[in-house]
């Protein structure tokens, strides 16, 4: 694949202000980290709340009008999960009152969301507390979500976001959806107006008078845990009767867990900068 | 430890209205996740922009004023990571225009913060891709945030922080922290208003017209891939002098291990509801 060089545009809202020597704007890498994390936090205002509302939910990039697109193009964000009548709400009064979409992207969409996944890929363990810290990868997207209408929208971004949990998990079981699973499946498309990328990684650092101090450096052990996730052993559910794990699903669940264990021990040694 | 019956009183910010029957309001169980997550994510609305702000931190339950307290009663939140010039400046102007504060608990604080953790269990595969979903566990606490200024509640939550991390770090490293190290970190307290936690945890479920399709079931494998954080062998970094890994950590490593792993595989079998 094409090393993409796409970024998105620094907006006063999502430029990384602190530490942003780990910042990287590239589509590419953000769109990757996206991709790779199972849950997002989708954050929006509600304005009959104080407080804005948090949805975990399932978020895949992808590109309706040209699904051949690489990870690293322009893409939209499809977004899975139970879209709450608050959204639903949210997403007609906003379309309704342009003003409170005053920084709307020229894509145009409807309800600013803010979509943000972190992983920790390592414990940072150093000779004082200040200096502790995690090794992680982090991502943010700040667009316009609009709910999905068109039934082969609705369809292709279901299948991409199935086949992102486990690849070609939807050829593998009973597609295509009937017309009341269509219609009680909501998904969003959200218009990405900028977004951001923070990878942190390498081992621990501290200050020259704790590292002089020989009676503490032999006594503290300094260095980093690696964190990663892991897929266990298949687990059959009551009604099963296929004996054997598919081999798309048990290669899946081992490459996976080779990848992700081997990023956290390399982000233990080294600096790693970009996601690729 | 005594199980805890407390519960956070149902707000309509905080409410779980989809499949609420996994919700719970138990404080031990939401502590316990809060606890448990080495990262939440923090949201508060940002008047200067149209999307909520969402900042990654460290957050742990603790009580300054009874240290002693057990994990099931009234608790704050203590957040630790980069506190931001926006969410200082916001603080600052909430806390002088008490209308956009009309929720705020008893307790008082001032910058209204929605605190979010979801950690995936499990892969649910079904036969259908409308039916596949995850096992999860997932905590929202809602509250008001003020910066920590007594030095000693201050020292309190940075050892509460770095011990949840690795316990008993804090007094295995060079502690106290200087003077200069103390100013440079900032604390949020946070009084909580209101949280809810859910679970959910089993194997699949399908529809009676597909369970009976024999061609379906004897084709497509159903059940449960576990999902579950492993921390990996400690990689010493370069100015390490300590030769073996000490035992508070690898004894950590281990035990934690076992514990995610465990409960993922039992949360593959079987339905649980709480948190202990």
């Amino acid at each position: 694949m094409p090393r993409q060089e796409l970024q998105y545009p620094k907006q006063p809202y999502s430029t990384v202000k602190r530490l942003n020597d780990r910042a990287n704007y590239e589509l590419e890498t953000i769109h990757r980290l996206i991709n790779e994390s199972r849950l997002v936090s989708v954050s929006f205002n509600d304005p009959d709340s104080p407080f804005p509302a948090v949805l975990p939910m399932i978020g895949v990039m992808g590109s309706f009008d040209r699904p051949s697109a690489d990870v690293g193009d322009v893409l939209d964000l499809y977004l899975h999960g139970y879209v709450s009548s608050r959204i639903m709400n949210l997403t007609r009064r906003t379309t309704s009152s342009p003003s409170q979409d005053s920084e709307a992207a020229p894509q145009g969409g409807s309800l600013p969301l803010t979509i943000q996944t972190s992983t920790i890929t390592g414990l940072v363990l150093a000779l004082t507390p200040n200096h502790h810290s995690y090794n992680y990868t982090s991502a943010t997207l700040f667009g316009h979500a609009s709910l999905v209408t068109s039934p082969d929208e609705k369809l292709y971004a279901m299948a991409l976001i199935t086949n992102q949990i486990i690849p070609s998990r939807w050829e593998k079981t009973r597609v295509p959806p009937t017309p009341a699973e269509m219609s009680s499946t909501s998904i969003l498309r959200v218009k990405i107006s900028a977004g951001s990328a923070k990878l942190h990684s390498g081992g621990p650092s501290d200050d020259r008078f704790d590292l002089d101090n020989q009676d503490l450096t032999q006594r503290v052990w300094t260095g980093v845990v690696p964190v990663y996730t892991t897929l266990g052993e298949p687990v059959p559910g009551h009604y099963n009767q296929v004996e054997q794990v598919p081999d798309y699903l048990g290669d899946f669940v081992t490459e996976q867990n080779e990848t992700t264990r081997k990023f956290s021990e390399h982000a233990a040694r080294e600096e790693v900068r970009r996601k690729a």
